[in-house]
């Protein structure tokens, strides 16, 4: 895939920077590319359901926010991206020290883009997949 | 509708007590009954995506949350719940003071139930359907 | 609700006018309004799975095209409709003499518009929900 | 993948041969293996929703029964398969001369099976992929 954006790292970057929610968790951005973006988060107690067990609304908040980020990157510079919906599968149950998820735009479009995040549970050498999100991102104008 | 359970309030009170996550970032379990659920989030800066617009994932956790706890109240007390899967679509731009979610059995069944959150955003005297969650909720024993 | 074309009912036949596979199934306009559409189908052998249970295929057509329709309701003019996705939940095995669907629209839009459709069996004086679709629903420009 | 049953291919043919709407549709049963189905549909006037458009119930129709065939055979030969939910995204207005749907076990499971299909159009010698479920099969005993 090739970005629309010349510039497209920065709005990636800023994807990331604005969030506070995302800070809060402490997602880090991890690396990305035209159409693809992947982020990662070092596993706390306050992150777990039940002892051990990772909340699924911190899957989809890394699920998500990836999704975006990949979406960001293959978006016109006047343009931003909203979520309008996901879907997400939770496949096992998360554990272990950290969450890895790779985000990949299916279906770029100028009105909206198709883009699919899978969540990976790392524990030791052993990486899980846990979740896999399927969202539609609005491409909408900046004001 | 009415609960297999003729201690599910225990059963529901516990789902929000054991959750580190939910309570972390502060939300509070409202109301319930056979079959439903409701809960509360004072909004703060930490749930943001950008000034003002909750993050997608503050409003799943939400309603992801209390659609288990609602498929809880239908769950005989040897069982417990498992989000399996959950579709959200997001409505309109969260903002204001709180969140303010209801969630809703729709089909109760003996291996999983169906459930509806909707998510309101209050500002002043107004609320505004925000968000809408649509989830699978397993039914599995406790070990 | 309030539709923003003067002539939307000419609109809404003409969406179910124009589509083979809709007549090809015998699937019926019955009603509709600003925001919603009802539609029914008398069941033929042809359209099982197994004996006796409907594809879940045959009501995926029925909630789609009937969410299509209370989108268009909602729809300039000038414009039309298109669906992005749609995620359908089977909720009790369908079996009768026909089937009655409702789609009424969430959340009307400029971009889109978010459409939830539920299907019943009927069987004698018998009316079960069967399945209940949410979509998206693009609104295009004619060309 | 492995499959439970030795005589999973009798259960995946069985599970084209026994679905009146999929043989009433024209869609063909065209390879498998463990954990994986595909299926093609000549197309006809009868299936589009506009003149050469090929309507989303049909698509579902394609992409869920193929989902439910590489379901099966991951199943026990004593269990049969439900779909539970699925979702599907239009990627691409579907035309051309046919459709070709490949369907793959994202997790297999004791109580359910996701699966994912990609529906394609085949147009000359030009393949492009048009839409993509997934969803939730449920495992269940036969009686």
């Amino acid at each position: 895939m090739e970005s629309p954006n010349p510039h497209y790292k920065e709005a990636v970057e800023r994807g990331f920077g604005d969030a506070a929610f995302v800070a809060d968790l402490g997602i880090v951005l991890a690396d990305y590319g035209p159409g693809w973006c992947t982020a990662t988060l070092v596993l706390a107690p306050r992150h777990m359901q039940q002892t051990g067990i990772v909340h699924a609304g911190v899957q989809t908040t890394l699920a998500d926010h990836t999704a975006g980020c990949a979406a960001m990157s293959m978006t016109p510079a006047h343009e931003l991206i909203l979520t309008v919906e996901f879907k997400v599968n939770l496949l096992r149950p998360g554990t272990g020290e950290s969450l890895w998820c790779r985000a990949q735009v299916l279906k770029p479009g100028r009105k909206f883009h198709v883009v699919e995040s899978e969540v990976y549970a790392i524990a030791g050498d052993k990486k899980t997949l846990i979740s896999k999100l399927t969202g539609t991102m609005a491409v909408l104008p900046r004001k």
